[in-house]
């Protein structure tokens, strides 16, 4: 609850820019302590606590602890998003190079935004913004799938497994990263998504040797 | 605790086979449980009421919370040690088949064990019994580096991309089923088997056009 003098929160509409934490590194800090500890088992309190703050400076900038989740999954969102309608805008080209591309942008995605990543593939729809975040993940694991189908309806991608089966190991590899990328270290996002690209389209084997 | 008349729990020895629940049966709900509401979050009261029995019958088969959860990381942890220590085993054939060999066997356990093994890739080492799974997991994930610094050693994977970074990669495509793969579903465990082994070894590539 907001201290005496402090501006009380107003869903919709909070003022940014106040001396302390801004919105963003109480977001950062929120996601991190969601991530290591469990959303449930993360309070309001446990947040201004880590941060050195108070409750109110926390309320400052969130309505409530889900309004933090929904900012926090919105993040990871609203680039998978951007993602998705990329790859379906680009369609002068093959869907097989949309698909590549869309790999790679999401090995961007994954690295930049691994914390909020992290917390998105582990909602399991216990509240209604999780719900809400589950529909919108939903449509977008629809919409890569269709443009795996796309690719192999053009004979690009292998037709002997189902493309819905390929759509989910493709973006299990990629999201996997968010449980062994470690940044800063010896693969860089460029280098990450090249061997990202390279095992997944040509395969493990030796140049010399591929087939 | 023990209900009158019952037999008290006793950590290291507990007979079996009594009426009502089996040891097995206690273990696979307390996995489902753990997986759905989250470890801390579920208490052995939970999963008595979940079972229909006494807390005294949980207890007559482990002996706390932690012991359930011991045996559960057990599971998965004793199907990943057999799979490394048979990759291992058969030095005589190349590194690559044995790469192969472990995929398509790693598939079949995580089809197998699927909820044994989710519960074992969230682990956090938040206790004793979880350090320990995560240490034992540390070794397994090791070794099977190791077989992929073999196999491109012996130049039948590419060597473009760091060892490590395959092994991450080749693993979490595999992880990744514990996220997706619906048993009963369209793919049976074979033909998901043959899926991955394809995908990776081969690459996305539709077969006529693979260079």
């Amino acid at each position: 609850m907001p201290s005496p003098g402090s501006t009380p929160a107003q869903p919709g509409r909070r003022p940014r820019g106040r001396p302390g934490h801004d919105r963003a590194a109480v977001l950062r800090r929120a996601i991190a302590l969601f991530n290591v500890q469990g959303y449930d088992a993360t309070s309001v309190s446990d947040l201004a606590a880590d941060l050195g703050v108070t409750k109110s400076a926390v309320y400052h900038h969130f309505a409530s602890k889900e309004d933090i989740l929904a900012a926090a999954l919105d993040e990871a969102l609203t680039e998978l998003d951007a993602l998705v309608a990329a790859a379906q805008a680009a369609s002068d080209r093959s869907a097989r190079e949309r698909l590549e591309e869309t790999v790679v942008a999401a090995v961007g995605i994954l690295v930049e935004h691994r914390a909020a990543v992290t917390l998105l593939l582990r909602v399991r729809g216990n509240s209604a913004v999780e719900q809400a975040a589950l529909a919108r993940r939903r449509h977008i694991d629809a919409a890569l799938a269709a443009l795996v189908v796309e690719a192999v309806d053009e004979g690009d991608v292998r037709a002997d497994v189902p493309a819905e089966v390929i759509s989910r190991l493709v973006f299990g590899m990629v999201n996997s990263l968010t449980d062994w990328y470690e940044p800063g270290g010896r693969s860089g996002p460029a280098a990450l998504a090249a061997a990202v690209r390279g095992v997944l389209f040509e395969g493990l084997g030796a140049r010399s040797r591929v087939s």
